[in-house]
């Protein structure tokens, strides 16, 4: 269906442009130029009423004079005649469109209004559109060869699909990858994204053999749901590669809990796209170096790196940023160093790193190459060549290209470290394998190279679905909310998230001294007691927590202690009593929680807690709902880690419940998609368990969309009545 | 003096070529050329007996055959033939020479005898040497005009000074600097360093206003002391940029304390670059584009980045970058906004980024630059530029660098995402500024920029001299190696610290139980009991300490209790007592010690301590001695610093009074540089105070070297009868 839809636009039988214009340096005039150019394998109808030829095809004065059918539309025209012109291109039967026009949403309010209309248009006559204000789209295959942009450079042809939503950048894209001769299959400026955008594109290249990777470059991801459902799924088939814009806008507003003033803007876009396997470069020179990398290189199976150099220095180099990314260096095997010695010379060194020294010739290239390409140890090799007098640059090359060509399933990078000549020529050549100027780049590349490879080895997760008490969770929430609350107390929200099924400390509330021994001689002490408060949002500031207490006695003199600090702080009032806790014993403070980005929706964190929470920032973000995979890896993936590991004799916590936890919240939070902010700090690690046990927890819920979600029969919307 | 010297090697009148040859493609051969295609503007005396002209010079038999004087020669002769062609140099009384020889040390135990002979020979005779195993020297000041190397390419003259550790490497790059078109005014190989090194030339460079940076490429540093030393003092005169490679060697053997173990091999020269205000890069890519900055700019007057573009997506991406790197994004003023709304179009945004819209033209980029160049809030520009329709890249360039002529005071980078072509010309053109294709490498420049700013506008710092108590530190530590203990006893190590001065918790030493309350008594209760042992070094792990012990009573109980537990773990011998401790009470557990580089000597650690220490390992090292600026950036570096600073509600901490602490144990182990490792942690906050109070405390020596430094005169040589 999508297939189809799209097959209109990027492999369309003909093509009307409308406002094809006869005036040079025009964008109907350009665009028409590329057409012809490129040499567009279907129909050309430029569309003007004012001109008989264009470019050398003959001009109709609308579509509904074109005799033949037309599968794609392209409208350069003012904005104010787009929607009458797509009224014709319906009454033609035209169901492609791609509106390169600009005056649309990113004018103002005006063109708010005019691109709803137009999105309501498209969607009346089910229309398939790319823009409005774009640059239009390019596919390279040989049956079709579209250039519909006004770019200045005719594209090359490969096997990279490349969504861009800025126009102006695309452009400037088009040209450098021309320059370094990087092909693509197809190229799509989506603009405005009034109807296609990023998404659709990935849906399409999905199953497209013609495309091998994917690369995009994003200000916005437009449904952040969708985008993760996708792209999790194509990522297992090809690398997508993402440039993502505008990480440091201070988007988020300030958030009163830990996890909210932790969350900046571009956390959420960043969990989103680790979670989805999508590689994520943070400059074009990236973005291109990988996918250079990936247009030449297959997946490795390992990350066992071999390095072959004719220099120490740039082998020592290519090391230090190999195991500074957790690369490994190969092992290289004793027959792998017999076959070494046998014809190198004596100074060279057949450990990893392999120099050959200065001396090495083309034969001494090509048999290193030929022998560590063979051994079982080594998954990618990083191929160093430095000029020395009498060896030439593309010799080199040349002769590794040709070993490489029997050995097509590993990957091999060279780093040639001579003129830019070299690389003007090895970009017209057709090449078997990536070269580079410097082994930092390279070293970049076997990195995306086994990020790839990780996520394919990768299992995709399950969400799982407790047996959870959601009934009762809505309840307590409800009442809250009926009480006009959008802060529950830490009793409601400790009774929430042991609806949940999360580990909570026993307790229970008292409003007098006699209830309070009676509900801790329940527990067993020692006890913690705190107040319990609808106003009082930060309890220790005021005193109101007393720990450790170790009888009945005790208990009740620190009861009337509490009650005279409360009453000097001005803290009676809203006060509902005190909870009785019992006291877990650890020493490891962990935190997890939710905050809500306003763009990409909750998001799961869980990291190091108590006091380092704001200091150390030892934690980790991902979008809910999380994969069972998510929140193992979640877990791992702190540095305090090894703190739950056991470190200086503690004991082991129970990873499994912890990432349980995770995974019940995360539930709870797709249960319950108004809540706003939730805190379990500290989620304290059992020393006697290992459990990680809540022992204090703050929710906090969006109250207009609380009040609608719990809506209630008596119409006072509060969910009262229930 | 250095100067005199080194001037005849890098600007010697006369060179004598020993080894000079007719047979092509030899390094003999090859460096009579580049003198000769160079113009060297001295005198050229090839030395061979077998022939009478080479490459169009009048050759002699040997250098005292010469009629004149020479400066300098140059060996390229078999390595037995050094040391006797030496002898006849010195007969001549040529003291500066270049060995491009190799077989020396780089060849293995023999090779390491020569090179020693060769040093002793060296001075003797007064000279000095560059090399040997090298590639030569360059200097390209038009009174010299000296390539001394066998490098394929003649060099470009600039304003760089290079030394290059790596023979190869070096060749590679000068191939690569003047395909880069990035100039220099010398460069020197050092190759095995039997005299000049790294040090000598920067020291003979500090003056030298031929040179305006200084570049190494270092695989290791010869005298760490002394490159500090002279390092910290150059870089405040001109910017030195240092690849350092070899970070990634497991050189460090394990150490057996936390500081030691948290100390990799890279920590130390790390910590040594970064003290002594050398940018540090990783990766040559980096180290050329920084050189390319700082050859086109100066030395901004503070750390507010404009950026100028025709395009919203760059601006986006330059702002990540420049934020991400702590710059700050510089507030236009509102003259400057006005002026800009006068003639940019109505779609542009005179915020920063100001996009000026791809219509931008020529004159659009030449008036926004001239008028945000004169805005006093705007100290650095980043000005961006992508092809549109029309406008030329090299004419934009022009127009640009025009304007920046006129405010040579204000760095300004561009951005020029264009083709390769453009690099090409503009690199054959006379610059103002430094031209990159993509964003983030533009960024790195401008940090690199204000990283100059904050080294030379940092104060110096002093090495402050506390006065302490060395005899009686001195005298514990003598007991301890006379007993053959390379580790101290915590109350040993207690009393070293407290005899410099630092604070430690108060302590007494008891034997009985009797002695322990009354020590208990004189310092108050609650207080802390540790066994003191000579054996045991890890107390916590056998039950040796109990803590919070509130009354005589209770201390009597726990000391039974505490030698039954020791009887059963079989520590009672070597036992010396309890430790009856202070107990300070305090949450936040900083630590600080010392760990010994093998090569790079002492090294201070200050950090966040307890069991986060190597878990989260938010440490930082400085070699010692420290600075009282070093001390102080020391604390303010971690990320724990916000603790230290009072995070929620926490008594904010002497700072000043840790800053000391870390000053007195600089001033220890400079006293005593036989100190291997040593830990104080916890370096406990005190709550009640702020003070950070030395709770416990652990000294190793390295016992051959104290027994020497502590040497006594009845020559048992363990300096027992002080």
């Amino acid at each position: 269906m999508l297939k189809e839809q799209l097959d209109k636009i990027m492999r369309p039988k003909s093509i009307a442009v409308i406002g094809a214009s006869t005036k040079p340096k025009t964008i109907g005039s350009e665009m028409m130029q590329r057409l012809r150019d490129y040499k567009f394998q279907g129909e050309i109808y430029p569309i003007n009423p004012k001109a008989d030829q264009i470019e050398g095809f003959k001009a109709y004065p609308s579509v509904l004079d074109v005799p033949s059918d037309i599968d794609f539309a392209v409208l350069i025209i003012p904005k104010q005649f787009v929607l009458e012109t797509l009224a014709q291109c319906n009454e033609k039967g035209i169901k492609g469109i791609c509106i390169i026009s600009a005056g649309f949403k990113e004018t103002g309010a005006e063109g708010v209004e005019l691109e709803l209309e137009l999105a309501a248009t498209l969607k009346k006559y089910g229309m398939r559109c790319v823009g409005p204000n774009c640059l239009g789209l390019i596919n390279t295959s040989d049956d079709v060869r579209l250039d519909a942009t006004f770019a200045e450079e005719l594209p090359v042809k490969g096997d990279i699909a490349f969504v861009s939503q800025s126009g102006a950048l695309g452009g400037g894209i088009l040209n450098i990858l021309r320059d370094l001769n990087v092909g693509f299959a197809q190229f799509v400026s989506v603009g405005n994204q009034a109807d296609i955008n990023a998404e659709t594109m990935m849906e399409y290249w999905e199953n497209d053999d013609d495309v091998k990777q994917i690369l995009l470059y994003m200000e916005s991801i437009a449904n952040p749901d969708n985008f993760r459902k996708l792209a999790s799924r194509i990522t297992k088939k090809k690398p997508v590669i993402a440039l993502k814009a505008g990480r440091s806008a201070a988007g988020a507003s300030a958030a009163s809990s830990h996890t909210g003033s932790l969350a900046g803007a571009d956390k959420a876009a960043d969990a989103l796209l680790k979670q989805s396997g999508v590689i994520r470069e943070f400059g074009l020179k990236g973005l291109f170096d990988t996918a250079k990398v990936f247009s030449n290189c297959p997946i490795p199976k390992g990350n066992r790196v071999a390095i072959i150099t004719n220099s120490g220095g740039p082998g020592i180099m290519a090391t230090d940023a190999i195991c500074e990314y957790g690369l490994e260096m190969a092992q290289i095997s004793d027959k792998t160093r017999e076959t070494l010695l046998s014809f190198l010379p004596a100074a060279a060194s057949v450990k990893n790193p392999i120099d050959m020294i200065a001396s090495a010739g083309i034969e001494h290239y090509s048999r290193t190459l030929e022998t560590v390409i063979a051994d079982e140890n080594v998954d990618m090799i990083m191929l160093i060549y430095l000029p020395f007098m009498g060896l030439k640059d593309i010799d080199v090359a040349k002769a590794v290209m040709d070993i490489k060509k029997a050995h097509p399933a590993k990957p091999v990078l060279g780093v040639f470290m001579t003129k830019s000549e070299f690389f003007t020529t090895i970009s017209d050549m057709d090449v078997n394998m990536p070269f580079f100027m410097y082994a930092e780049e390279a070293a970049d590349g076997l990195l995306r190279l086994d990020q790839q490879r990780q996520w394919m080895q990768r299992e995709t997760g399950k969400i799982p679905c407790f047996d959870v008490d959601k009934k009762k969770a809505e309840k307590i929430i409800q009442q809250s909310v009926k009480e006009g609350r959008d802060q529950l107390t830490t009793l409601e929200s400790i009774d929430v998230l042991e609806a949940y099924g999360i580990r909570a400390c026993k307790y229970g509330l008292a409003t007098t001294k006699e209830q309070a021994v009676s509900v801790a001689n329940s527990i067993d002490y020692p006890v913690v007691m705190k107040m319990s408060s609808k106003t009082t949002s930060h309890k220790t500031d005021v005193g109101g927590v007393v720990v450790n207490i170790q009888s009945a006695e005790k208990l009740a003199e620190e009861y009337d202690a509490l009650m005279i600090r409360l009453e000097k702080a001005g803290c009676i009032e809203g006060l509902e009593g005190v909870i009785i806790q019992e006291m877990v014993k650890g020493s490891r403070e962990m935190v997890c929680g939710i905050a809500t980005d306003p763009q990409y929706g909750p998001m799961m964190m869980f990291g190091l807690g108590g006091v380092f929470i704001e200091v150390l920032k030892d934690v980790i973000f991902r979008m809910a709902p999380l994969t069972d995979i998510d929140a193992s890896e979640m877990i791992k993936s702190v540095k305090s880690y090894k703190l739950l590991e056991g470190a200086r004799g503690t004991k082991p916590a129970q990873i499994e419940q912890i990432q349980e936890t995770l995974l019940r919240l995360s539930q709870l939070v797709s249960d319950f998609k108004f809540i706003d902010e939730l805190d379990i700090n500290p989620l304290l690690i059992s020393e006697k368990t290992g459990e990680g046990i809540a022992v204090d927890g703050r929710i906090k819920v969006r109250m207009a969309e609380a009040k609608e979600a719990l809506g209630c029969s008596c119409g006072c919307g509060c969910g009262c009545c229930e």
